[in-house]
């Protein structure tokens, strides 16, 4: 077991989270990256060495004058637990196992047919029993269920991830659920609930482009735009309980009116659905979906091509007003929405070119295609970072 | 003088700043808001007592079952040091004296010909001698003079804090000027060189409306729109340089051309020089100036009055922006151009409303003309910061 909340002073947890998202190092490079001293250091590492979280890896042989004993760097024992992850969407649920470096060993989908929340549950403790029933790798006795204890969950919409309570995902259509107590009792795992794009962030920031940054931001585009912000090294959760809504940024006061009453919001012209509807009337065909509105682009069709421009120009000057206002060090963009990525891109660049004042503009934009899993895995990073916190 | 800065702990930093900004405080009380133990703090308070930063005021009795000896609260002595801070805008210096609380004691103005480097630099040694020459209270033998080591200069444009070089500053027309250096030469004061609307922010999270707030924002209104964030209980710098630049956020993709090169930003709609511009092109009178416009629109000439309802929207717009992505605890909107607060203030209120995201529209929005003298005094609430963290 993690060692006990009680021995848990701050200098474990430091050690513990710098070796989890910037080891192996040794304890004289941590002592001075942490401002401790080496036997402080010594003394952090000993109960989570104890308890297998940590393992020293083989001495290096340091060599030149001045050298003392061989340094034995310290390195997180990335199989020593696992970690569920599982992002639940309207019509299917995500799920991956991740080991302690939110490595995913395993990934899967299940359909849903409907978003009712008595349905949607007996699904989850299903296929969470799957995934755990998984083998894993042969040097693993037991398989990922003997050394599980924690299932993270990412959900879209307004989620108080201190009390696991979903207030409101339109989505899901799920109010006031109080998801982490039922599926605690459902699968008799510590379960953390999430905001699905705050998720992501927080994987990206540990695991992913924003390590080590000391502000970043995660933009996520498809069924909505999202936005994940870290400022001074701590994600923006947002006093009123509102941050990160990139998507009802308003960049154009004539433009088509948007589902929170607003008009010319970011969303209104860039999510999934205001590209089929705009592609739908610039083509007068009624039934297109997204992904004839993709194909369609992609043969040339101008009229087509121009609403992923307009698109692509809106995410773009969102973006702008992410970096105009917070400066952050770099900002990834990405979603399912972005399997169009091509026809996107170049339209992101120009609209934050144009809207970036200055400086601002040499901001790093990493524009990429977000694999299906990534979202379980963010899941599955909260609840990594609930044990090191615990 | 203040503590050695190799005696000056953490501790000593902690308890300065707290009693500070939120003090009269007892010790124990200190001990408990900063985590410390009892004998901690009453360390950490001795040199600060023995160099007159701080004084214990006489002894509360407390009573009761378990009351202990009479807790003595620690407190500020204001009068221990005092801070000369000026704004310097292109045509005019704006200067205080303030005390360790950031209380302004003095205040002047000195009329500025030309934002010629030499010059201004010539009226502002005469102008922060003729600060430091004036008596102060009967009280305080030898004046602000002998008890002052320290001015902060307040500069719009792009500042860089750390080095006191200003990069660029538009209205006065500065490039690369290493204005710490200069200022420190001249005056022979230690010198803080900050970028206006920041300095602003800082005197608002220390002494005014931000006071314990984790986040908060500060919008200013005038010859240009700016914006001054605190998130996480810091000041918000930017990766690249740029932070808080409302004013290019865009709200309007085929609104007016920006002076930065794009369309349709909030500075480009509502700065002073945008809504003279309307104002002209409304009433075809090219020789209109502001204040004409001010008249013009509170004697009920509707479309004068619609360019400032224009104007407001577009800053409630932007400052939604900032509640949306950021999730402020609090926003105060200020700035010399709410001298005509009562026209802009409805059409801000409604362009936030419609914009923020659901419980984002709970942000509280304090939105207050500001007194001349306001920027000098954040000017010198930066240097009393740099006193603290030295």
């Amino acid at each position: 077991m993690f060692p006990e909340a009680d021995a848990v002073a701050p200098a474990v947890t430091a050690v513990f989270t710098t070796v989890l998202t910037e080891g192996p190092l040794s304890r004289v490079a941590l002592a001075r990256r942490l401002g401790l001293s080496s036997a402080a250091v010594t003394k952090a590492a000993r109960p989570l060495i104890e308890t297998g979280y940590l393992e020293e890896l083989a001495a290096t042989e340091r060599t030149g004058p001045g050298a003392g004993r061989p340094a034995s760097p310290l390195a997180i024992r990335a199989d020593r637990e696992f970690f569920v992850g599982v992002k639940i969407t309207g019509d299917e649920l995500i799920g991956v196992v991740c080991d302690l470096r939110a490595e995913v060993r395993t990934s899967a989908h299940r359909r849903l047919s409907a978003p009712d929340v008595d349905y949607v549950l007996t699904e989850l403790g299903e296929f969470v029993d799957e995934l755990l029933d998984r083998p894993g790798s042969l040097d693993i006795p037991g398989g990922y269920r003997a050394r599980t204890r924690r299932l993270g969950l990412a959900v879209s919409g307004d989620v108080d991830r201190s009390t696991g309570l979903v207030r409101y995902s339109p989505f899901l259509r799920w109010h006031d659920l109080t998801l982490r107590e039922r599926a605690e009792k459902l699968t008799g795992l510590t379960v953390t609930v999430e905001n699905d794009v705050k998720a992501l962030t927080t994987a990206e920031h540990w695991f992913g482009e924003g390590i080590g940054a000391e502000s970043f931001a995660l933009v996520t585009v498809g069924a909505g735009i999202g936005c994940g912000l870290v400022v001074g090294g701590r994600l923006v959760s947002g006093s009123h309980g509102v941050a990160g809504e990139i998507g009802h940024i308003g960049i154009d006061v004539n433009g088509p009116a948007c589902h929170c009453g607003s008009r010319g919001c970011v969303e209104a012209i860039a999510d999934a659905d205001a590209i089929v509807r705009q592609a739908r009337a610039a083509t007068g065909r009624p039934e297109l979906t997204f992904e004839d509105a993709v194909a369609l682009a992609r043969d040339g069709d101008a009229p087509v091509g121009a609403v992923f421009a307009r698109a692509g120009d809106a995410i773009g000057s969102g973006i702008a007003a992410v970096a105009n206002l917070v400066g952050p060090a770099r900002i990834v963009v990405s979603g399912e929405g972005l399997a169009a990525y091509d026809l996107f891109e170049p339209h992101i660049r120009a609209g934050f070119q144009r809207q970036a004042f200055g400086t601002a503009a040499d901001c790093p934009l990493s524009i990429r295609p977000l694999p299906f899993e990534e979202w379980a895995r963010g899941a599955a990073t909260v609840s990594i970072q609930a044990l090191v916190a615990s």
